[in-house]
Formats: structure tokens, sequence, C-alpha cells
């Protein structure tokens, strides 16, 4: 399907390298969040490459880009592909980068040949996939999906009280097309690093990612009471020595809720603050964040009811009460029986050792599969390690994904006979 | 010793709530944190209250105040009491105030029966006793026992990055005196409250504090890996997950670390940063603070050594890096023996049901008491609770301390005969 279209990993390879210099890191990371400056001067450069490649750019309202060449039949929906520009505050260079850029060199191959599709090609870059800046992540494409409404998207704030909305005005890039044209579109595929370490332990180039694991993501409440350091123990009521061992006790709920085939769950906490923060006074209060992930959706409601299980007699055992709230949710999501069946024929066809496999990840093709047709294809990185500034990916790598994503959007679009 | 001197409970009473009225809180406690324009505001009241008692003012290069009424003896030390204004961010109306305002009226009332006594007395206030804004605690009177340099504390730096000099210069209470003047005392006897619910549950009014339990404060640093929310839990080296166990077992040390007379140690982790701090993100990094104490030194420093050992084994177990630094310390301190007497004598002639105890919290007597012949007065709270809003006392509690220590500081210094 590609033999003719003159794809280059090398140049691939030199934009990755070029687009890592906003928000480069001392420790060779990126930290280019949402809706800050270098979000911005990314999303320059990205319109920069695409329009030089013939295409023509969209914004939507909730600073979605979609960067489209026509093709030959005006009747067909456009075939659409990309990820996210965004990164973690102590993020990676190929963290989402990768599916963008993946995309622009497959527009800027098709554009160099001079070769005509039957449908259009889209190229997408989703506003803050990450969520770091603004809770919860993939808000654009949730808003694009109508999992969320723009205007409480538009309403979010971060850790400083500025909200997305006027950030998004202020970088300049809030754009006047409805964020639900993305939904009309005929097919979306996303190819991203695989953030974890089954891809490189397999030997395998290529993960063809079948489906999405269900997500709950919780927060936790203990509230005891104020105690001074210098009090005895015996009546205290310790919001921080409740939370220690039921956060513990998560660790092994997750570890230990496991399927027939033995594969546990998993369990983070990523955030937690203490009030009222002082050396000396054992605090009334402490918040957690929990994020649990698993690939059998009863399993996942199974590790939230031991857990709600678990604080309920900690906060019975201790005096304190125990709130776990529900945050976010995202069910079980399988992807496009048809194109799943394109991307692992791309990489049979290409002579890539690739496998089926889910993502434990949300991404923004979790969210655009509940209205689109949509696959993924997962590229290795190294030790698995993602969200951190030495997350790294070899050059072969890239290239292996790319020609995987262009065989099977090109085989999506169909390529016009001359 | 006290029956000529027109004490008045009812006035100390008054004087405490009027106090309280500056930075009172909405949940009835007070935040009058140090060097902020509250604690200039409660420093120029009792001025006023001193200086209309015949009081002259002195203020020390890092704000003390010492507020001196002469003696008839010209050639005897002050005999001082006070204790501090400032509290806890979410503190009560009497930590600290109750022995400053009790002092006030020991003043007063001799000031208005035209008590003349041998040696001088002197109320002191002393800056930074909580340690909540700028840590550590206990600064003011630190300094003036050459405990901490001047320059040291003058260096401090609150969380916004505000030097302790900056801010007590700002706010007007920088005198020219030396801090050292305090160490060329006769005496010093504190009245605070107790901060536990030893005096409460037994029915005692007043506690006669015998000695202050060793402390110990750690910072423990845990550094792991990031790794993403949705990648299998096995090879994560996440911090958080190896620091709350450690917070258990750091919590079972202390309650397992017991004398022979079976009373076990003090544990608080009172604060606790996560890096990078984001929901999806298994954390890096984990920092905490660890505030220990325990009656017998030996088993505070075994404490120490349990924990380290812990760190140890769990650092091991999980691949993570664990650091266990020491952050303060400071010894059992006893108090002086016939100061003790004296204050254990005046509890018995008033009539008040009294106990001998050790403090388990540092107050600014611990410190004095390294240079100057010191001794101390609890007075009960309410279900022990204190750097707590609900703080509270009842009016005879607060009446029955200032009794005490105007007797214990009267017979101190000794009554000129007309």
């Amino acid at each position: 399907m590609t033999t003719n279209v003159p794809l280059s990993g090398q140049r691939l390879w030199d934009s990755l390298m070029e687009m890592a210099r906003i928000g480069a890191t001392p420790k060779g990371g990126c930290n280019r969040q949402t809706l800050t400056d270098l979000d911005s001067e990314g999303r320059h450069l990205l319109r920069r490459w695409a329009e030089a490649a013939g295409c023509t750019l969209r914004v939507d309202r909730v600073g979605n880009m979609m960067l489209t060449r026509p093709g030959r039949d005006p009747s067909r929906k456009p075939v659409a592909f990309g990820s996210h520009l965004d990164t973690q505050p102590t993020g990676g260079k190929f963290d989402g980068v990768l599916g963008v850029l993946a995309g622009l060199e497959i527009l800027r191959a098709v554009h160099e040949a001079g070769i005509e599709t039957e449908a259009p090609l889209m190229l997408v870059n989703f506003t803050n996939e990450e969520g770091a800046r603004f809770s919860p992540p993939m808000m654009g494409s949730g808003a694009a999906m109508g999992l969320f409404t723009e205007a409480e998207v538009l309403a979010k704030q971060d850790s400083e009280g500025r909200t997305f909305g006027a950030e998004l005005a202020r970088i300049g890039w809030q754009g006047e097309a409805d964020p639900a044209i993305l939904r009309d579109i005929a097919a979306f595929i996303e190819l991203h690093i695989e953030q974890g370490r089954l891809l490189e332990d397999a030997g395998c180039a290529i993960g063809v990612v079948t489906h999405a694991l269900a997500q709950n993501w919780l927060e936790v409440t203990v509230e005891g009471e104020e105690a001074h350091g210098g009090s005895p123990m015996a009546g205290r009521r310790d919001a921080m020595m409740a939370a220690a061992p039921l956060i513990a006790a998560i660790e092994q709920i997750a570890l230990a809720t496991r399927t027939a085939e033995g594969e546990p769950g998993r369990a983070t906490v990523g955030r937690l603050s203490v009030y009222p923060d002082s050396r000396n006074i054992a605090p009334s209060r402490v918040w957690f964040s929990v994020d649990t992930r698993h690939h059998d959706p009863a399993l996942l409601a199974r590790m939230a009811e031991a857990i709600r299980a678990r604080a309920a007699g900690v906060a019975a055992s201790r005096g304190v009460r125990i709130a776990v709230a529900d945050f976010w949710h995202s069910p079980l999501t399988p992807f496009d029986a048809t194109l799943v069946g394109r991307v692992r024929d791309a990489a049979r066809r290409l002579g890539y050792r690739h496998m089926d496999m889910p993502t434990g990840i949300g991404h923004d093709a979790v969210y655009v599969a509940r209205r689109v047709p949509t696959a993924m294809i997962f590229c290795p990185c190294h030790g698995g390690l993602s969200h951190n500034e030495a997350e790294s990916i070899t050059p072969e790598w890239a290239e292996a994904g790319m020609r995987v994503l262009a065989d099977a959007v090109l085989a999506t679009a169909g390529i016009a006979k001359g």
C-alpha cells in the first residue's frame, strides 16, 4: 500500500528532536504543558510544517487542531490520525508527539509524491491530553466526542486558579469550529508509545491495541483531629496514621485482585495533601487521589469495593471519618475490529514483529472510539518509562510505528488511481 | 504569699478574650502567626496594657519583648515569667497567651496594690515559639539562650521566601537589645496549657512540670522512579507505595518502644509532599517530616535507629532510595529543683489538686532552662486539644494557674517590707 510513498524515518526523527527543543528540560525531557506559551509555540511549529505539506488548518473552540488535506471524492469523510503535543511537567519527548509527527510525515510524503487519496486525510492535535495542569485528562477529545460540555472544559481551573478558557484565549488558540465536527470523520488511528515494557520484553516493534482497560479514579479524604506532636498517642485521631495503612492496603488490593490468568489490577496514589501541614501537629485531614485500572471491569469494580471496605475498617478502628468519592471513570473500550485488523495486516505486510495487547492507559483514541471507528498502534519504549524525562525510543521503533500507521491510514482512505 | 495581692481571675479572662479577637477565626480559634501584622497588633496591645501597669519595654534584636517593673534592690536580677503570643495557623486562644496574660495580671495587681518587690519583675513575650511560619520553633528563646545565632534566626525563610529579619523589621518590632540579656535573669517561670489530657482526666487544676521529654525531629526522603498509572505494577519503584508502609511502621515503632513502666514513645508525621504530584503518575519522590519524642532519651535514640533500620528494609525490598536525616534535637531537660518545689508548694498552699508530670512538648521554658533556673506550670485543657481552633479551658483553670504562678514568682522575687 505504501511502497510508492516516500516516507522518511530520518525526517520523522529530526522533527521529533526539533519539537523536543520547545520546553526541553535539563534532564533531556520536555515540559510543554497544555495552554502554556510553550504549547502555543509547539502548535505554531506544527501548523507551519503541515501547511507546507499542503494542509489547511481548522481550530475548534477547545483548541483542537485539525490539519486537513483534501481527497478526490468530496462525498467521503476524512480519515483522521494524530495524538497530542502537550506533555506532563516532567514529561518525555515522545508521549503524544510521536503520533502527531508520524502523521505529519505521512502528509509530507503524500504531498511530496503528489499522491491523491480518495478520502481527505486529517491530522489532529488534541488539547490537554495529559490532564496534569487542568484535570481530568483528554479534555480536547472528550469535548469533541460530547463526553464533556464545552462550558465545563472552558471553566476548569489550574492549581493557580486560571481557567482553561482564559488560558486558551491568552495563547491565541481558541478557534471557531464546533468540537463536534470531529465526530464526523470516517476513522481515527492513533500511534503512541506503549508506556509499559511488554513490547520491549517480547521483542516486538508493534503493538496492535485491541481495547482499553477500564479505569476508575477515586478521591479519598481522611478526617481526624489535630493533636500536638508532644501529646500522648493513645487519644489521637491522626489522619496521617490512618491514611498510611490505607494506602498500603490499596496497593495490596490491586495486586490481589487478579483475573483467572493471574493478571492483577493497577493502583496509583499520585497526589496527597496534608492539613494543617506542620511538623509538630498530627494532621486533622489527609486527602489523596487513587487511580485504579484493570483488564476486567468486574474486577475493577471489586477493587473499588475492597478499597471502600478497607477505608471503613480503618475509619472505625481509628475513630476518623474516611470518604471515598468517585472522581472519574472510563469503561472497558473495544477498538473497531476492521481497523484493528488493518493495523495487524499492515504490521504483517511490512514484516514487523507484533502482538495484540490492551492499553492500560487512557488516550484520546479511547474517547474517540466511543463515537468513531478507531484503532491504536503502540511503539515500544525503553524500560516502559513514560511520564518521565528519561522516556526514550529508538529511531527504528518510531519509523516502524509510522510505517504501520501510514499503511493503515492509506488503506482506509484509498489511493486514487491516476 | 499572695493574700494581699488583688489578683483578678475575671480581668485575666477578659484580657484573654480581648487578645483572642486579634486573628480570631470563624471556628473560634486564633490565627496570629509570628511576624504578621496581627502579631504586631497583639504586641502593641500587650505593650499598652503593661505600660499602664508601670512597666518599661525593651525589645531585643530578634523581637523578644521584655516588660520590666523595677524592684527595691538594684543588685538583684529580674524574676521573669511569660510565654508567647504567636499562634499556629489554626491555633486556639490559650496556647502561650495564657502564660503572657497571667503574667500581665500579676503586674497589674502588684501595681494596683502599690506592692514593691525586692527583685525586679519581668514579663517576657518570646518571638516565634510556634515554628509554624518560620521553622524550627522557639526561635526567640533559642536565640536568647545562645542555641541559635542571631544571624541564622534572621535569615530563616517562610514558605514564600520572606526572611524572619525582613518580616520582623517590616512589622516594626526589631529592637536594639542583645538577646543574651535574657540569660541574665534570676529565674523564669512559664504557665502554659498542658496540650494533653492527663490533668483533666486526673481531675487536677495544676501540673507541676518536672522536666521536658527528649525530642528528635527527622526528615525522610524516598526516591523511586516515575511510572504511568496505567503501567503494570510489577516493574514500579513507586515512592508513595514505599512511604506508606514506612509511615505505618513509624507509628508501630513509637508504640512499641516502651519504658519499664510501659510508657511508649510519640511519633507524628505532620508534613508530606509528593513529586510530581499528578493523579496518574506513580511518584518518584515523597518527602515527609517525623517528630519523635520519648520520656527516656536512650529509647528516643532507639526509635531513630528502628526507623532507619525499617527505612533501609523498605528501600531494599522496593528498589528505592530512602534518606533519613536529622532535622532538630532537644535533649531531656530537667527543671530547677528549688523552683519546681516552689510551684508545688504554691499549689498545695492555695489548695489546688496538682500532680507532677513531664512535658512532652517543647516550650520556651525548655530552652531557657539550659541557662537559667526555670520551672513550668501546666493548666488543663479540654480533651487535650491544642494547636486546634477548638482548644478550650475554663476561667477557673486559668485563674488557678495564674495564682500559682503569682505565688511562685513573688516567693522568688520577695516582697519588700513596707
